[in-house]
């Protein structure tokens, strides 16, 4: 059960050293309302306590860690490619390029669920997709790109092609103007509103897709669907991001589902590979659930807690959407029970 | 299609420099009939040549090369982790405690599909399992042991037990030899064959599973099947192996159909976290299709070249195994069209 898994997880981590609650958020790779539920019950147990903003095992705690196995954790993750498996050194120049090129990037808008990734890991991203010979001469597809990972790839000479379609005209603006400005001819955007069927030129046209759906059910489901009619065929690739946060592992294997059911195997699955840099101001001022029903009274947080995991799904037949023609969803698009750092309005 | 995916990544890995058979077979993510087809078309249309044991580009291969928007390969991995993610730093004494209790280790006999991972990746593949929660206070259950995985799990202290379920008797001696030599008190051995059910009085016991299947769909669908009926329920664990080399993406779909139709959704896809350390002079010997069916005479193999992708499942709901029972199968369990490095007799 997954608050059995949070219970081991929490005590660990924090018998090693206290944490924020924000801290703990990022290591824990359960759902936020069942990882509060739990703190809340661990503070009631008097198994944690809570003390200038840091949690930490009291006594009582330490008894139960030593009836349940735990010892302090030790992390294993590689402390060179802070796990993600890639190295920069033969592309130094290329997150160079990519972070003078992004310097005036439009400030991402929590109300439409914006925030984007950091820079080094948009760049890892397409280090990771060039390794699997998904970049070099091949037409990509971007649904939405606050990333700017359009412009990564466009500064890596590698793709054939690079089509963004994207609901905020800022964002298409500033790649319209970056792409002029180096004299790039192969990108190619449209302003699209992902509720309209993607125009009929563009179907069946890209042997890659990159997305960074919103987290509901339909909401994947919807931005996978239109994704997939871009794609040529049989061995057509996506790539895009989940996270443990805001999908529970019910909702984990819907999507899995909708992946099967649309004609494609999952190849990889690199967990925590993209850390975002959302506004952190905005996670108070917005009552964002994630804060608002936090067990503690909690103060902004002081690290960029909110990661998700990269998808790498194949065509292993022809690829079918789920979703086709216009559809008419309004919030439900963006928000449901497990959306906690979402903007409820 | 997986065949123009061959030619891709051929054409662009070949670039950089000239390599064996071997070499191509472990770079590139693609079932070997299908790389075999390939290889052979590219030296026919004139656009690779083999020479002193070398595949490399020809000079008409260099303008197709062009045409297709390919360069000389550079890897990104990680030179510190080999792109597993992991540091071995603060468990360097696991790893050796761990390569002293297997000094002598029995032989794998490739008749009976035996091979294990090196050493270093079954340590690897313990700390993965550590890092994300599954070993401290779990009882593991493993469904064959060539790789002696549970040697390692015991040396690290962490589980609450460990139980193997083996059909050969030497690897059952080895473990239970070793496990009374230092007097580890937590293993329990089965001798077993897949093709019965599990005991009774293993059903639903278990926290975690770990097996490393044969590699036919109904294989792996038995293998995971007996290994889900020793998980507890909801939140239960498994991980396992599953090849590029033996393993088209239509059987991978298959694969993760049945996972999902079983109740689990995947969390992490490890690409090659494995290599197998296979007797070398074997795969000539035992006239392999991977040797026999090559597209140009070759040597037996100078690298290890034959590896797997780690998968963790997660049980979202109540585990169902897809086959309970007896089964009656024979050779089919072990052999499909697919199986080119497996003994075909």
């Amino acid at each position: 059960m997954a608050k059995a898994r949070v219970r081991h997880l929490a005590l660990r981590i924090l018998l090693a050293k206290p944490l924020s609650y924000w801290q703990l958020l990022k290591q824990i790779d359960v759902d936020i309302p069942t990882t509060q539920k739990v703190l809340k019950e661990l503070l009631e147990e008097g198994l944690l306590e809570y003390q200038n903003n840091l949690f930490s095992v009291t006594p009582k705690g330490k008894e139960e860690a030593k009836i349940l196995g735990l010892s302090p954790f030790v992390s294993i993750r590689c402390p060179t490619c802070q796990g993600k498996g890639i190295t920069f050194s033969s592309f130094q120049e290329l997150l160079e390029f990519f972070q003078e090129l992004i310097v005036e990037r439009p400030k991402a808008i929590s109300e439409y669920d914006q925030g984007y990734v950091t820079p080094a890991d948009t760049v890892a991203r397409v280090l990771f997709m060039y390794q699997l010979g998904d970049i070099e001469g091949k037409q990509i597809f971007l649904l939405g790109d606050d990333d700017l990972t359009s412009l990564a790839l466009l500064a890596s000479g590698w793709p054939k092609e690079v089509t963004v379609l994207e609901i905020d005209e800022r964002i298409l603006k500033f790649l319209e103007k970056k792409a002029a400005s180096k004299g790039w001819t192969n990108l190619n955007i449209f302003h699209y509103d992902a509720r309209y069927p993607i125009p009929e030129e563009l179907r069946q046209k890209f042997d890659v897709f990159l997305t960074d759906p919103v987290e509901t059910v339909g909401g994947l489901r919807l931005f996978l669907s239109r994704c997939v009619e871009a794609l040529k065929g049989e061995g057509g690739v996506g790539y895009f991001g989940l996270t443990h946060l805001e999908a529970s592992r019910r909702k984990w294997w819907q999507v899995q589902r909708d992946i099967l059911d649309m004609g494609f195997t999952i190849t990889d699955i690199l967990r925590n590979f993209h850390t975002y840099l959302l506004e952190r101001d905005d996670i108070l001022n917005l009552e964002l659930r994630v804060a608002k029903e936090a067990p503690v009274e909690v103060k902004k947080p002081e690290i960029d807690f909110y990661t998700s995991n990269l998808f790498r799904i194949y065509a292993a037949e022809l690829p079918r959407p789920l979703v086709k023609g216009k559809v008419d969803w309004e919030r439900e698009l963006y928000y449901d029970e497990e959306a906690y750092v979402t903007c409820p309005y």
